[in-house]
C-alpha cells in the first residue's frame, strides 16, 4: 500500500511541525503540499537578531533565544542553545496532540514506484494504529492492510498498546556518527525497507530527531532533547538521550515505539571532523549510559510521563553522577524540564490515557 | 544488493536440506538450480509402504517410520508422526553444520527486480554474518553491504554474536492461524520487504518451520519439534514450541536469531477447517506458554543447547504439567530427544563455541 493511498486524517487542528534552524527555510517549498496543512512551530537556534526566512503562505510561529528567555526565565536554562536539542522548547510550547518534528536539511523521498512520501500522513498513520511490544510478528505491522498477526501470535496480545512514537527512517545520507562518516564518506543508503515494527519492549535504539513523530498527550514530557551544544561537554547526542529516556519510559506505561516507514531524504552530511568533536564524550559515555538504561525499572506508582521522568533524573544524579559532575547537572536540568511543561500545560491530564 | 550478487560461500559440505512429505517431490525441480549442491534428507511422514518420487540427479536418503523405529528403537517415541515435526529427526542424523528445512508446497520467489531468489546462499549469509540481539539498529542489517551501525549504536557491541538461526518469509499465502485462514481467506502477502533483522534478546516471536536454517553445532539440540499429530492432543504448533525453545536458549548462550530474507514462494493453504481442530489446543495453551517461556532462565552452569534443553524440559514439567498431563509426556521426550541427539552426535563438542 502507497503511502498516500490510505484514506488518512489530515487532523490539521491536531498536529504542529517543529522545526530547528539557523538559517532561511527554502526547504519548506519542497513539503509544501504536505506541510502547508499544518502549524509550524519554528525555533531559531543560534544569532538571534539573524532574521528566518520562511516561504509563504505557511502559519507558523518562531522563537529565538531571546524569546525562550523571555518566557521561561531562569528555567531557559534547559533548554539549549546552539544545538538541534532547542527544539524541545516548542514541544513544550505545543498545544496539539501530535508533533512531528524534522530538519531542515531533510528534503521529500519517493517510494520506489516514484511516489513522494508524505512523510507526516504516515506518522499519523503509525500514531494511529495500536503498537505490538510483548511479541515479534514476522510480517511486521499487522495492523497494516494485506498483513495480519501470524500462526503462533498469542491472541489475547492482538488488541497492541497505544503508540506513543513514529521513528522514520532516511534516504540518501545515513545517520552516521562522526567515525563512521570518516570511513565511509560516500556510503548513501538507497535501500527502501517497506516495513513499521514495534520496537520490543525491553530494547533499546538509536532515536534520531530528523524525522520523528509522537503523542504528545501519551509522551511529550519524555522528549526532553538534554543539555547540549554551547557551554555543555556534549552535542548531538540530544536525540539518543530523548530515545533511551522514552523507551524506558514507553515501556514502563505499556505503550509502543515504532520505527521505519516514513522515508524522508537526508542531503547534508555534517562535518565528520566537527561531528568527531562534538560527540566524543557521548561516543565514550554511551558504553555507561546503554548499561544504565537497561537496568532502569520504574516503581508502579509512577502512571504518568512526568512522574517517571522525575524518577528517572534521581536515578541519573544517583548513578550517572558518578561518571562525571554533567549528569548531575543533566538531572537538576530534567527536573527543571518537567517544571517547564507543567507551566506551560497547566490543564493537561497528568495520568496517561 | 540483490539475492544473487555476492559472493557467497556454496558450502556443499556443510549444508544439508531437510524435507518432511508424504508425495512425490515435484517440487525440487523448482529449486533444481539451488537444491542440486546440496545433500537432501527427505523424512517420509505417512504410510511407510508409499514409494515418494525423487526427481533425478539429486542426491539423497529417505527416511520412513519403518526406518526411524529401526534406527532410534524406543527411542523413536520422541519422533511424531503425522505431522510436519518428524523433520526433526533429520536434525539429530545430519553430519553436517547446517540445515535448511522446506515445506513440499514451497517454491522459488522472485525479487522486486524478477530476479528469482535463491533461499540457501540468503540464509548461509544470514547465518555466517554476526547478529546484534542486545540493541536495536534501526537501518536493520548493520553487516549488509550499503548498510552500517547508526549514530548512538554503542561501540562495544558492534561486533555482535555468532547466528544460531534464519528464519525466512513467504509471499503468497502467509502463514496464519486456522481462525485468521477462515476470516480473510483471499489474503495475499505480496509485499516483500528488503530486510534481516536480528530479534532482540528477551523478545518470543513465532518461528514458522516453511523456511528455516540453523547452525546445528551451535543451536542444534534446542530444534526438537516436540510431540504432534497422530496420538497426540496437539498439531501444527510443532515450529512454534521449537522457536520458542531454541529462542530463550540463544538468549541465555549469547546466539543470535534472525529474521526476514529470503522469501519463498508459499502455494498451498492448508485447509482451514482441519487446521481448526488441529490447533484448537494450541490456540488455547499458547496463552500460558508464551507468559512461560517470558520468564524462562538458566543457570550459568548451562552452557550447552543440550544442558539447556535438560533443564528446560524440568520446567516443563513442573510448571506446564500443571496445565496438562500432555506436558509431562512432552518433558519426558524431550529427555529423549537430547539421548537421541547424544546418541546420533557422539563425538561432538558439547560446548558452545
Amino acid at each position: 500500500m502507497s503511502s498516500s493511498s490510505f484514506a488518512s486524517p489530515i487532523l490539521k487542528d491536531e498536529l504542529d511541525i517543529v522545526i530547528p534552524t539557523i538559517r532561511n527555510l527554502d526547504f519548506l517549498e519542497d513539503w509544501r503540499p504536505f506541510f502547508q496543512p499544518y502549524h509550524l512551530i519554528i525555533i531559531q537556534d543560534g544569532d538571534p537578531s539573524k532574521v528566518i526566512k520562511v516561504p509563504q503562505g505557511y502559519d507558523y510561529e518562531l522563537y529565538n533565544r531571546n524569546d525562550i528567555n523571555r518566557i521561561l526565565g531562569p528555567k531557559a536554562s534547559c533548554i539549549s542553545f546552539r544545538d538541534s536539542s532547542c527544539r524541545c522548547f516548542a514541544f513544550a510550547l505545543s498545544k496539539k496532540k501530535y508533533i512531528f518534528t524534522i530538519d531542515d536539511d531533510c528534503f521529500v523521498a519517493e517510494d520506489p514506484s516514484g511516489e513522494r512520501i508524505d512523510a507526516v500522513q504516515q506518522h499519523l498513520k503509525n500514531l494511529l494504529t495500536p503498537s505490538t511490544p510483548f511479541f515479534f510478528n514476522t510480517l511486521y505491522d499487522p495492523y497494516r492492510e494485506g498483513a495480519d498477526f501470524v500462526r503462533g501470535y498469542p491472541f489475547s496480545l492482538r488488541e497492541g498498546v497505544p503508540t506513543a512514537v513514529s521513528h522514520g527512517l532516511w534516504l540518501n545520507v545515513p545517520d552516521y556518527d562522526a567515525p563512521t562518516q570518516l570511513v565511509k564518506p560516500l556510503e548513501r543508503n538507497t535501500r527502501y525497507v517497506d516495513a513499521v515494527m514495534t520496537i520490543p519492549k525491553g530494547t533499546l535504539f538509536p532515536m534520531c530527531g530528523m524525522n520523528l513523530a509522537f503523542n504528545r498527550e501519551l509522551i511529550g514530557p519524555a522528549l526532553y532533547f538534554g543539555l547540549m551544544g554551547a557551554g555543555q561537554p556534549i552535542s548531538r547526542y540530544d536525540d539518543m538521550w530523548a530515545g533511551w529516556c522514552v523507551k524506558v519510559i514507553s515501556d514502563h506505561l505499556g505503550l509502543g515505539v515504532k520505527t521505519g516507514l516514513p522515508y524522508l531524504r537526508h542531503n547534508k552530511a555534517s562535518n565528520p571532523f566537527v561531528n568527531l568533536k562534538l560527540e566524543y564524550k557521548g561516543i565514550f559515555w554511551q558504553e555507561e549510559l546503554i548499561p544504565f538504561f537497561q537496568c532502569v525499572t520504574f516503581p508502579k506508582e509512577c502512571t504518568t510521563p512526568q512522574q517517571c521522568y522525575l524518577e528517572l533524573s534521581k536515578m541519573v544524579k544517583e548513578k550517572l553522577g558518578l561518571i562525571d559532575d554533567y549528569f548531575i547537572k543533566l538531572a537538576d536540568a530534567m527536573v527543571t524540564w518537567i517544571e517547564v511543561w507543567d507551566e506551560l500545560n497547566p490543564s493537561e491530564e497528568k495520568t496517561v490515557a
